[in-house]
């Protein structure tokens, strides 16, 4: 455990804790608030090749032995493990300096990402081991040679280089959507807080719900980490634009074709409208964002506010309004202790970069307006502990170029002032690419405007004004359904974003092929593939059985109820439009519906047709098909006038049984034809189908 | 123009054809089959820093003034000027070396893939200047905080760095996507055809279609260009993995944020399935795709089959069908002249390192079987032109490193052995990924373990069987609805693939906020906005306008009808499913209906309820809605027993008035109430809607 001094931090390499046996190069790690040695670290002697050989193997069949919903439903179980774990989280967690909300942040969040993921997964993904990416082009008159693109899991490992501020977070929230696409994991933590990692990895191991192989962790250096990977493997990198610049130069990743991508801090700003005026519900909530942002977690955040961008004249207003919040509300200490609102810097070097940072901000020109380099801690001394005071700086000039590219990355920010819209635009882009921006206002059109200048320059925007000021979750926290991320000085990476995280574990491979072949690659049916018919004569004559009286133990896809044709009457149409009420014009007035470009006289609602098709392929006893809970992609091909008949053709088309349940979603591709077997419409029907029939 | 040797070919910059004044690095361009001088390339003196700049200013705005759907109409018309002027494209092509039908893939693809993003922008995409991507995440359980994701164009160039080998497509296939997105493109050709895309830069400008700025040719060398670039501009590279690298290491990639994508040539396969023995129509398609992909283009292609895989037993007869497929048709010269059916490679150089890598595959172990180095070309003079025979080789070790990596950019292939299925995944992932794998069986499964096996090491998996070997479009030929790119050596970069070619060149970006400022900032209503009520009394009484009263110029996204409640008795069911034959026991059989686990008693159809909802809202006489097209998104949420009521608020969500018609399309968001406010039903319903009424 951490807090033992005398051992090494354990790796978790290949199914088994490693520590070295006489390792020469230990780090030491403090605790933050006291400058007590927590835990000693050192890799010498990992076989980290061994480590990628396991993941790439052991890893890569062990969780291709799981489809997308059952390994979402270990990404519950391993978070419902956690949670009722997460007292020892928080516990080592104050190590690090940060207070028990800072934990939430962490932790909690981290949790919660798994749960997002796990929720996600099942519900928007199929319960397969590939993902179909769009519809069908169809690239041959005849449909004999079709199109798709799928998505497959990479064949190597997913690693992640991490940051020290989110130790649990940062780690959860990479490893959601590798371990749902089916890459194995290996983790390296940043040193400072390696140990919060580490006990997150153990309670996960402990729980015995991960597949061998699909987690590895590195506790201490792992320079040489790159040289063995290739094209196969992913790399996420969270940290400074410092590091992320080494390993981009890396060779493998320049021409060894390793999937890159960073995460950086950045210059993150937050923007007040020129209607948020001091009087309204928007300035309030503007002050409230930026003193959240650089005192939570002592603005360690990645996405922490650097740049407070407010209309000249709204300044001092806003530098006063900060102060004063800080002023009421910021206690500096040990955050075991009572009253403390603030914890310190993860580290004592982290202490003096901020400082430097701070100094040469004032350099360029800004005036501490509250805090500073020299200021006070407060209670806390700031010689023992990486403690540092909240600083507010303000810009005459607005264009200092080290206002848009120095960072603190602490409780820093300076606020500069803009004169109309199109300067703030430009001000902002002059971070070179953001994490994130808020905005405040109450008006569309400058949201809008806004939007428009500064969208493609940041991964996220944040709107803030009185409708969401209570219920938004806040400028500072990604959220699992965002991507996360953003260009230039960003890092130019994406992650998050729901099951868009997943596909970046993921090879996009366009297929090319005849129907039955696509049909058999990904498990979907695709129209003009073999299928197994049956019509309403082979049912009543017992040589076929009609697919909804088969539950999901019988029923496959390609199985197919073609029905008879039935002759629409100019009576059924005027008898749908008095029963429904829908007596559009089409369907009721002949003159004017001739007159209509797209009708040849009076036609059928679309929904007596589709209504029809129900009808003409329902098996109406009680059985597996236990209810219809939508439907899909309908379209009106060609009218069907009086006097016209219908068939319809449905046909298996996907089938996704639910891991927790006794049913499970079946998808039915139907189509209608006219008597001249023109296409009516199409659509999917979505059905649920239980396992077993009857029930188990 | 190409053929005045005696002038410089001119770039085109800043709106501007221009030459060089007094230029002092001049190269020297040789028609490929007679190595007459064709062509002197020059950009001494050429200020590539300013056409960057006018394009970031000058192009960016022009282009802004546009939708996506008013630029893919301006793709067609320089599709149609293109396809007017194409035999001006022919002629200059046969100095490249090229047949006849090597210029159909070069010029005729180029121009098709304008067609093809053309109509597909303005089907796939909205009428407007940024894309919604996905669904709206509700992240408070009020409604009031949503998140969204949306792609916006990036604010900087689109940096086309080209191959010598197509330099029409090449071309086109990427300024389509970026046009199309709003980003301006400077395109740089390879030196040794560049004068064949100045000959297609000179028609587009010509055609007066092109926006100010939103083109620009440098013809020649461009050295200094990524140092101007940063991470709003686009490098978009097909060539070399040499030269992939070199512009991968630089600066201003590594730590500038270009977003830099490459296309390179790679070792792609061929496999034959086990299947495809000698006497089935999947081994005679293998034969003619491995003889088209090394001959056609000279193999000059990043996609040709440079590795034949078959069964170990099938090797001999490969080797002796393909090259008896050679013999028969292939008649080496000069392009121009009558019964030439191969020409020459691109230039001299060319032809020797074409040479030099046939000598290194040959002393890696490789047994010449056709053609290779010294043999015949025929009456094509190899010493004058950079004519080169077809080649086959092949290998008794398939593991052989250099099969794998060497690759003879020319008519040259390999063929090895596998033992099984397991053994050929191995030798295709040797390639270290591809753009492109044909796999030819006949067998569902044997094509479902290929893709599981090497499907994330390529970009496109092609299927050749019996099925669609008469109307596969080719394993060579990326089509612009797919994706084309891969892993690896082939670059790991994507373009094309219909409209995600487009999102290549928009950063996606998370927008969080209220439904109105959503709302305001995409021009697609969301849930919980402002919305603009009228109801069936206060259209009747004169204070409301019913929305489907309203023409494109008066229709505003917001505008809502809000209907009474319906009450659904016994009867209406019964009836209903009397009249449409729909009898599903769950509105017929009391008893049953109960026993579902979903349902309280006997309920309404879900066709009924949304056919009784069409009869809600309607405005039945004539009008601008012209038709319902389709239905969307169909939820069936809280199901409706008989003596509940119904009632259903319509809102127009999304207007996309066509740029070609007199009418567009409106998506109305359809949401379904019971009389306790609960949610029954949600959908989006899809009409046709005249832009002016009554029409103009």
């Amino acid at each position: 455990m951490a807090t033992q001094t005398q051992t090494i931090l354990p790796s978790y390499i290949q199914g088994q804790w490693w520590t070295p046996e006489n390792p020469q190069n230990v780090a030491e790690v403090m605790d933050a608030s006291t400058g007590e040695t927590v835990a000693r670290v050192s890799t010498d002697g990992l076989d980290i090749s061994a480590a990628i050989e396991f993941g790439r193997t052991v890893g890569q069949t062990s969780l291709g032995e799981y489809t997308i919903h059952e390994r979402a439903l270990k990404l519950k179980e391993i978070a419902q493990y956690l949670t009722e774990h997460k007292q020892a989280l928080y516990d080592v967690s104050y190590l690090t300096g940060g207070t028990l909300k800072d934990h939430f942040f962490d932790v909690d969040g981290g949790i919660g990402t798994l749960f997002t993921f796990s929720s996600k997964g099942r519900r928007e993904l199929p319960n397969a081991n590939v993902i179909v990416d769009g519809t069908v082009e169809q690239l041959s008159k005849d449909g004999s040679f079709l199109g798709e693109h799928l998505y497959s899991r990479m064949p190597g490992v997913a690693v992640q280089i991490n940051a020290f501020n989110f130790p649990v977070w940062g780690f959860l929230e990479k490893f959601a959507p590798s371990f749902l696409a089916g890459m194995p994991t290996i983790v390296k933590p940043a040193t400072p807080t390696g140990y919060v990692t580490e006990a997150c990895v153990r309670l996960m191991v402990d729980s015995g719900i991960l597949p061998e192989g699909s987690l590895q962790l590195i506790s201490g250096s792992a320079r040489d980490l790159l040289d063995h990977l290739d094209y196969r493997d992913h790399v996420a990198f969270t940290g400074s634009a410092g590091t992320a610049q080494t390993l981009r130069n890396h060779d493998k990743v320049i021409n060894g074709g390793i999937r890159f991508t960073a995460e950086t801090d950045s210059l993150n700003a937050a923007i007040l409208g020129p209607d948020a005026t001091p009087d309204t519900p928007e300035f309030d909530a503007f002050v409230k964002a930026v003193f959240v942002e650089i005192t939570s977690k002592a603005g360690q955040k990645c996405t922490a506010i650097r740049r407070v961008i407010v209309p000249q004249d709204r300044v001092e207003d806003v530098v006063s309004a900060v102060a004063e919040r800080v002023q009421q509300r910021v206690v500096i200490g040990d955050p075991r202790a009572e009253g403390v609102t603030m914890g310190a810097l993860a580290s004592k070097e982290q202490q003096s970069e901020v400082r430097k940072a701070v100094e040469r901000l004032v350099g360029a020109g800004g005036t501490v307006r509250l805090g500073g380099p020299d200021a006070s801690t407060g209670d806390a001394d700031a010689s023992a502990g990486a403690f540092f005071p909240v600083t507010i700086l303000s810009f005459d000039d607005p264009l200092t170029p080290e206002v848009h590219f120095v960072e603190a990355f602490g409780p820093v920010t300076s606020v500069i002032g803009y004169t109309d819209i199109e300067d703030a635009v430009r001000l902002a882009a002059l971070g070179g690419g953001s994490l994130v921006a808020t905005v405040c206002t109450n008006d569309g059109p400058t949201a809008a405007r806004f939007a428009a200048g500064i969208s493609a320059h940041h991964g996220r925007l944040h709107y803030l004004n009185r409708q969401d000021a209570k219920t938004s979750t806040g400028h500072g926290s990604p959220m699992p359904h965002l991507i996360h991320g953003g260009p230039g000085r960003a890092g130019g990476g994406e992650e998050l974003g729901g099951v868009r995280g997943v596909k970046h574990y993921m090879q996009r491979t366009a297929i090319q092929g005849p129907p039955d072949i696509l049909t058999a690659i990904t498990g979907v049916w695709h129209r003009g593939a073999a299928a197994e018919t049956v019509t309403r004569e082979s049912v009543e004559n017992g040589t076929g059985v009609h697919p909804f009286r088969k539950s999901l133990e019988d029923l496959r896809i390609g199985d197919q109820f073609a029905s008879e044709l039935r002759t629409v009457t100019l009576e059924d149409i005027g008898d749908f439009a008095g029963k429904t009420g829908d007596t559009f014009y089409a369907h009721t007035d002949e003159e004017a519906a001739t007159a209509n470009p797209f009708f040849p006289r009076r036609v059928a609602h679309g929904y007596l047709l589709v209504s029809w098709a129900a009808g003409l392929f329902v098996d109406p006893a009680p059985g597996p098909v236990l209810a219809n809970y939508g439907l899909e992609n309908l379209r009106f091909i060609t009218p069907v006038t009086y006097d016209d008949a219908i068939r319809v053709t449905l046909t298996a088309k996907q089938i996704t049984p639910r891991v927790t349940d006794e049913y499970g979603e079946v998808c039915w591709d139907a189509i209608l034809h006219n008597q001249n077997d023109e296409i009516v419409a199409t659509y999917d029907v979505l059905t649920l189908v239980a396992k077993t029939w009857p029930p188990a």
